[in-house]
């Protein structure tokens, strides 16, 4: 996997040998974006598997559980890592021997990673739909390819909306306290040739104030049956100003990202470590011992969100119906 | 002067012995916040009239209007510099000889300087009336000591809460690019024993929806007699957040912020240097060449406005009706 902590200064690979490895990079944000992580935790089980001394099919099972328990708790607000290591575990658990679990928990795995990319490509195709010629989209965080097998969510939509021959251009909020949007969505695009320019996040209501953008599309962590949606913090402010100014505000997401079975105040927001926003990398940007709130995702309401963009179509409000109609 | 871009890491003091250092000084932010510039500005014309060698009245003049020319070029958009540097010329304009013109620049600056804190008090007095036990206020960037000759706008109306006996605690938004939040705002309160959090920009609306605060209070760098408000970028978004979740939006400045020949259209907003946000200290978090937005300021209208605190008391809207008064 690409180190994702030390873009855009340095394009690293890391591999990863032990579902451990797989475990700290996740937590580290080595790698990180919902689909990413949870086919990272999938290939972090087929690690398990490969690593495990188990004698018989219960004590793999046993140890396969372990490592999906560890691998689950690097991220527990993204949905799709929980889907992902489930899907890998009911695999497992159909196999009547060692071999046959190997096997299986490796060959699901690469298949969710190559669903991964089909999925991508048709919220791609659907979303273009969206965007006419010369629009400019605002994204928050990294929802691309770095936060997918590949072609990304949100920008699975620009990307195709550009191989559709139109003209798109991105602007791309930093997204402190990371940086994931100055850091991984400028450096993808930028590869790509898709033009791109990035705002500090206190710009974003001066943006489109002054009529800069045409529309907003973002990824999510995790989506509710009532369409409130889990992302990076800064989606939910986005979300206010994107409606005070009447501009459309869409959310890219796979259905692995659907949550069906809880509601908004059963899930607790991490609260991630405070250097975090007291310091970039050496530099310290606050005095010592300050307080600090820090939380890793925040909830954006349905009655904000347009519509939501998955690989079967686009739905919109009410979202209580049509995310029941998409799973039906 | 302290020398701001070194906060909160190392406390050092500048002196500047002639009105270009102080230019230079107020261009890099070593020195910034529109009272404190102003005042700034003033010593910078004092220095002039002790640098100049002119030998006629109109020559010192000449010299002065030069300096007041460099001086204000500095930071067009804060109105209180070119206020500032105006009652400096005036006085100097009224003296008959040159020794005259020297004392009465220096008699002058002096005098802004003492009335700057004597106006503060004043404003955190009106505005420490709105504050409640136990209120938590959220400001944005840094209107406070160090954005003054002392004890602030914004920050004034939280010490002289304090010197009350009400307990406040404040949230700072870390107001990337300059991080006048988590470096100037909290290294000043806490240097104050006044509890403080710092946020990320991105959690502003997330710490309102979860009703972690009781109200806004920022400062300004220009308002015009519409009660259109320029002020740090960043300010005008969580204006439209504070309205969305309801909560009072305030703004301290004192009646040299109201500039009442302008319009809107008419101030144009500084676009500061790329680097800013593409970048932190040493630290690299942007791609090269990167397309960058980064206006220094932005424009909160009066509707979004719960009341403007000034010397002269606390104003509603209409502001233009308000304003008019005030100046009376």
């Amino acid at each position: 996997m690409i180190d994702q902590t030390k873009l855009p200064n340095n394009l690293i690979f890391v591999k990863c040998t032990k579902h451990v490895e797989v475990a700290n990079a996740i937590k580290k944000l080595v790698i990180r974006g919902a689909p990413a992580i949870c086919v990272a935790g999938a290939y972090g089980l087929s690690l398990a598997a490969l690593e495990s001394k188990a004698t018989t099919v219960n004590e793999l099972i046993h140890d396969l559980e372990n490592a999906q328990k560890t691998l689950f708790e690097t991220r527990p607000t993204a949905v799709n890592l929980s889907w992902g290591l489930e899907k890998v575990m009911n695999s497992a658990k159909t196999c009547c021997t060692i071999n046959d679990i190997k096997k299986s928990v490796i060959r699901t795995a690469n298949k969710l990673a190559n669903d991964d990319v089909a999925t991508n490509m048709a919220i791609g195709k659907y979303g273009s739909e969206l965007l006419d010629d010369n629009e400019i989209v605002m994204t928050h965080c990294n929802a691309g390819a770095l936060a997918t097998v590949s072609y990304g969510t949100a920008l699975g939509v620009i990307r195709s909306a550009k191989d559709l021959g139109k003209k798109v251009k991105v602007i791309a909020t930093e997204t402190r306290p990371i940086q994931q949007g100055s850091r991984l969505t400028a450096f993808e695009l930028k590869h790509d040739g898709i033009e791109v320019d990035v705002i500090p996040d206190t710009a974003a209501g001066y943006v489109m104030g002054n009529k800069l953008i045409n529309k907003v599309i973002v990824g999510a962590d995790r989506i509710l049956s009532t369409g409130h949606v889990f992302n990076k913090i800064g989606t939910y402010q986005l979300a206010i100003l994107a409606k005070y100014h009447e501009i459309p505000f869409y959310v890219a997401a796979p259905l692995s990202t659907f949550d069906l079975n809880n509601k908004p105040d059963d899930i607790i927001i991490e609260q991630r470590n405070a250097n975090e926003v007291t310091s970039i990398g050496n530099q310290k940007t606050a005095p010592d011992d300050i307080g600090v709130i820090n939380p890793a995702f925040d909830i954006t309401p349905p009655y904000l969100i347009s519509g939501i963009i998955t690989e079967k179509g686009i739905i919109i409000q009410p979202y209580d119906a049509s995310i029941k109609k998409l799973f039906d």
